[in-house]
């Protein structure tokens, strides 16, 4: 019998060591038993509103997360997070993104345009301002304006009290909760150290989403602010930004079995989704994805190859569409592997059960799975053509998503107040027309016509009754899609930036009068547009709703606590250092070393090795960076974190709350993460913070930035 | 210093646990530390030459190794051992190969001609009669023809005492020990159950040489002799042989740390070749064989696809082709990424080093290693040239191959018996030519055309000065090497079995008058085939007194005990059931499972698992074959035996010498095994005797043969 409750106790051990699901609210951080897992600092070190703590060495950085980790406002975040600034600061003889860049002086360091910090003043619960005084009975359309009215002036109070202030309000447990986000903005970011290529994305898509991973994905950036720490764009005048705080660098070797924490902005989750929402992605959605994706890489591909500027102009467009498409086949392997239709069926069978065999749930909940899965169908009855609509703000290419945001714009901006978009607004209107000009950076012709090309042809395989009137009308006029396309970019005048910019000033009968083929274009396709922003709208606030119940009538099956799905705001989560079992036989250890990296350097791209780095290992000039019981310097772990895209960056740190380490991504065997945490096979994979200052230091010969931060 | 020595100790234990290398002969097994290592039997269990033993279970089947499990002959071996019979027994409408075959009775064993099953009867250390009145200050090459007549006389006293003996004189140590070994010879080998391809060769030549693995690559087979026990050809009037001892099926669970042994006839190793014989085969024959295989297995290809009977007559050709050629693959990468070449040259500094320094060892052997070098010089030399001729007697096909037979053959027979090839020997032609039947099995025209017409386009290739005139001659008059084939295959009468078993009997004459333009083609070969005979005749003979001198200059150098290569004779190996690590931070767990069959399920050839299968795992019907760690059906496991071909099919033991299962196979990472044991890497791989009796009950229904093993 004794026998009998010791391995009762070890199950509970084992449950709590290994069921790390949650992307945890900094407020739910005081609820987890830290303590038990080990933890040598308490919530309130971590998250404290009322003082300072770790959370404010944390950055938003738009796609990514930063951290500080000095005084003097250095940044750690991934190579992949810079990727985007260094190519754009990239030119010809200057390619600091196949051969890395260091500045040797502070006075070098590299204005990284388009790139924002994101330092989070306060979080608070304002859901009582944003549901306040709503209107009893309204329908879930209204009520949602009434909502978005409410957030936009609560926005722009706080705004108001700062030009570098960004207020953001976002709901949680779809709509159930709202959180006020304040940020302050700096948008005068630099570049210190960016590894070369052949380190920070070695094996680059061949490695990408895989374990045993051997890249060195870091950066060092610099946020830079007015002398009086406000934020503001690049200016020479500008100096290091001081933080409240900065994250110390680890003084424990990381060890396998270690507890691990992340704090970071994980983007987008499903965590509360439905049977019809996959059965969605897995017939539609991501067949569409994989196949569209395949082939404007492949037009990409043949339209840059062999041209090195051109190669770099669409190399940020290719990259994160491989990224995206790998992830696809991933969860949608994932998902068949899993059976998971039929266990989300099985969790709803189970729940509806539930949910009949009391009258107070039937009544509040009985209805919700039938509407949503209704709701599923008729956004099915007229997806495709939706889509090929959507493709003219995306896929379409720079040319037509700007023809298509002008007339948007210009059209928005006449309407009274009341019959507006209630997304639409002027200060969101302000910042994209200054950012314009980091989308034409990359701008290069013979991809915008090849795009073009495609979004026309795909138009032509809609059915008869969701054809598209003014594509049709403008292929039959020219010819084919390609002569379509030729002459859209031959006669259009927005590849000028300034252009582009003075016509989102314009009213709409200048708009009317211009010769521009394309933005006559736009204007033709702008009733079906807004028909299509109108049904998105009301669909949008009737899932809302639904889903809003359905998380709750989950909630009441479950009895345990739940976190809400991500959405870009700021997330703890942890989890101990773990390897894996990928398949039969095959287990997958948490740490790789630099011999690993070695072993892996073909000399041919990504697996290109700079042969200096080959030579450190070959005089085994490990610095204060090996680790004891591998006997080598460790490079990536995989930790039990529970992560998303938007978690790139995102600081690992230990038991002390130091860093060990930097998070890139997960593996590929737990693609199903945005779906569903699976604790036997969801890892993160961060980089080792010993890998990071052994090629800063041993490698790139760094020593200012040792020094900073206080080697 | 007390903690010094014991982890001393510890290192010695270690490599005793870990030091697996050796292809043991029978005789030194007692020389080995079985108790140490846990063996619960001794040397003699094992080998015994005065009375029964475990070696008595074993057959030799040519290619492979088989073994008694039953008192009535019963036979477990390889199903890819038992593919080449089973694939001759294949006709339209009966695909033993792809369906598998079961005898429900003994009278529906399936003959399986073309297999020999060879009992060892006895061995000998005969080194004193073979080296016995050598004549003194010989040649190599006329001491070795001195040898080989020596070894003549004793072969053909020992077969002159029974119809079905045969003898085998081996030299070991290049030479420096001579054993004969005396074998019982079984022409009637009948197939009881050979489970269906996508069971027996599960995952093919995409898991070919991997691991995990998850093939059950068994079948069984049965000896049948005449009523006194003696070897005759397939007779109705044979019965079941009843061997002097049978394996016992294993009553322990197999875990990972178990001591196991293999007894078996592995084939061939080059584990004392010099850095020269590396560089010759990295720099010229590896290459070649990987281009010529491939090239070869495409031709095959396209002659055969979607015509069901020419697959199945090129299917044992292109299997072997596949299977040797993704071995010279590894063994090249593995050469490469060990650096092999450099090791050798850095094993021969040190070995001259030390042969040096000492006036003795510089005496006796100092001439050896540059004398190897200048042997492999002149070999390079003419190889291009001389493999163009090999090529008509092997890879141009059979037609090619058995017109040089033919002359080769009644040219010989017809020299003074002095002037003969002494490999020449008339049994030995009668074999032949009683086996030509087998291969004809597989004749298919053609394959032949595309074959001799690929060999004629390889000799168009030859520089200036290394042409071979016939050939030229040849396709000058035929316009091209196409239309010279398609003459000869059209012309030549060799596609007749009864012509070509009659040719062998002709005369010189008859040959010259012939008007086959095939036998006139290889009557003007002769001279240049006989000319590059005696070359290589001599060559060998002095390479082997060389390597002779240099194996002992290792052992004196070494210290230690040392085995000879492999040589097709009975060898002993053990080691225990270990995993290893391939990769950084991978670990390839030792054992397979059912589960992982499963997962590796496509339903699309290779992994097109028969659904039976699939439903037993579903029902968890797993009876008594189910291991409790694993809590699942074993199906294969990794040890660190060290084997190579001919190998397969052999038993695997544990301490108790009983069957826990049947080699099959080596690791990828261990290619390198035929030149070098690498503890980390090489592991033999076995399918488990679990997954061998779980099929063969729970699949197949095989309740006969579980009652002949005694369950």
């Amino acid at each position: 019998m004794q026998r009998r409750i010791a391995s009762i106790g070890i199950v509970i051990i084992f449950s709590w060591l290994f069921g790390k699901e949650g992307l945890w609210l900094p407020t739910q951080i005081a609820s987890l038993p830290l303590e038990e897992e080990g933890f040598q600092i308490t919530a309130l070190d971590i998250y404290n509103p009322e003082g300072v703590s770790l959370k404010d060495a944390i950055v938003n950085l738009g796609g990514g997360t930063a951290e500080f980790v000095s005084p003097d406002g250095l940044l750690l975040t991934n190579h992949h997070v810079a990727y985007g600034a260094v190519q754009r600061a990239s030119t010809r003889g200057k390619d600091y993104l196949t051969n890395g860049f260091l500045a040797a002086t502070r006075e070098e360091e590299l204005p990284a345009p388009g790139t924002t910090a994101r330092i989070l003043l306060r979080a608070e619960d304002v859901t009582d301002r944003v549901l306040d005084q709503l209107e009893r009975n309204l329908s879930p359309l209204d009520r949602e304006r009434q909502i978005k009215a409410h957030i936009q002036a609560l926005r722009e109070e706080v705004e108001s009290e700062g030009e570098d202030l960004e207020a953001r309000i976002a709901g949680m447990y779809s709509g159930r909760e709202y959180w006020l986000f304040v940020y302050r903005r700096f948008d005068d970011v630099r570049v210190v150290y960016m590894p070369p290529l052949a380190i920070g994305n070695y094996g680059a898509e061949i490695d990408n989403w895989m374990w045993p991973r051997h890249s060195g994905d870091f950066a060092f950036l610099r946020v830079y602010a007015t002398p009086e720490g406000r934020g503001r764009e690049y200016d020479p005048a500008n100096v290091p930004y001081h933080p409240q705080t900065y994250l110390k660098m680890s003084t424990h070797d990381l060890d396998p079995g270690d507890v691990t924490f992340i704090l970071g902005y994980p983007g987008h989750t499903n965590r509360y989704r439905t049977s019809y929402a996959v059965r969605y992605n897995l017939e539609r959605a991501y067949p569409r994805t994989l196949r569209e994706f395949r082939l404007v890489m492949d037009l990409l591909d043949s339209v840059s190859m062999g041209n090195h500027i051109a190669e770099l102009k669409v190399a940020g467009r290719k990259k994160g569409l491989a990224n995206y498409l790998k992830k696809t086949q991933g969860m949608q392997e994932a998902m068949e592997r899993a059976g998971f239709l039929a266990e989300k069926q099985q969790f709803e069978q189970d729940l509806t059960a539930f949910l009949q065999s009391r009258r107070k749930w039937r009544k509040r909940y009985g209805d919700v799975l039938p509407a949503l899965e209704e709701h599923y169908r008729a956004l099915a009855a007229r997806d495709p053509r939706d889509h090929v609509l959507d493709l003219f703000g995306w896929l379409g290419g720079t040319l037509a998503a700007n023809a298509n945001g002008i007339v948007y714009t210009v059209m928005e901006r006449e309407k009274p107040v009341a019959e507006r978009d209630p997304d639409f607004n002027e200060k969101d209107v302000q910042r994209r027309v200054e950012r314009l000009r980091y989308s034409y950076y990359s701008y290069y012709e013979p991809a915008e016509e090849a795009l073009l090309t495609w979004v026309l042809t795909e138009s032509q395989r809609l059915p008869t009754g969701m054809r598209i009137a003014p594509l049709d009308d403008l292929i039959r006029e020219q010819g084919t899609p390609a002569q379509a396309a030729a002459y859209l970019v031959e006669n259009t005048t927005l590849d000028s930036l300034p252009l582009v910019q003075a016509w989102y000033q314009a009213s709409s009968e200048d708009l009317r009068q211009s010769e521009d083929p394309l933005l006559q274009l736009a204007l033709h396709l702008y009733p079906l547009l807004e028909e299509h922003r109108r049904w998105a709208e009301t669909w949008n606030a009737e899932m809302k709703d639904l889903r809003q119940q359905y998380i709750s009538a989950v909630e009441q099956f479950r009895r345990r606590p739940i976190y809400p799905d991500a959405n870009g705001t700021l997330r703890f989560t942890y989890g101990r250092v773990a390897g894996y079992s990928p398949r039969d036989a095959v287990r997958y250890e948490p740490q790789t070393t630099l011999k690993g990296v070695i072993e892996k350097d073909t000399g041919v791209e990504p697996f290109n090795l700079p042969p200096a780095l080959r030579d450190l290992e070959t005089r085994k000039d490990f610095g204060d960076w090996i680790d004891p019981e591998l006997e080598d310097v460790p490079v990536a772990f995989t930790h039990q974190c529970d992560i998303t895209n938007g978690n790139s960056g995102s600081p690992v740190l230990n038991a002390w709350g130091e860093l060990v380490g930097i998070a890139f991504d997960l593996n590929y065997e737990a693609l199903l993460a945005d779906w569903r945490y699976d604790e036997n096979l969801e890892r993160t994979i961060s980089v080792d913070i010993r890998y990071v200052l052994f090629v800063t230091q041993k490698f790139a010969g760094a020593e200012r930035i040792l020094t900073e931060l206080g080697y």
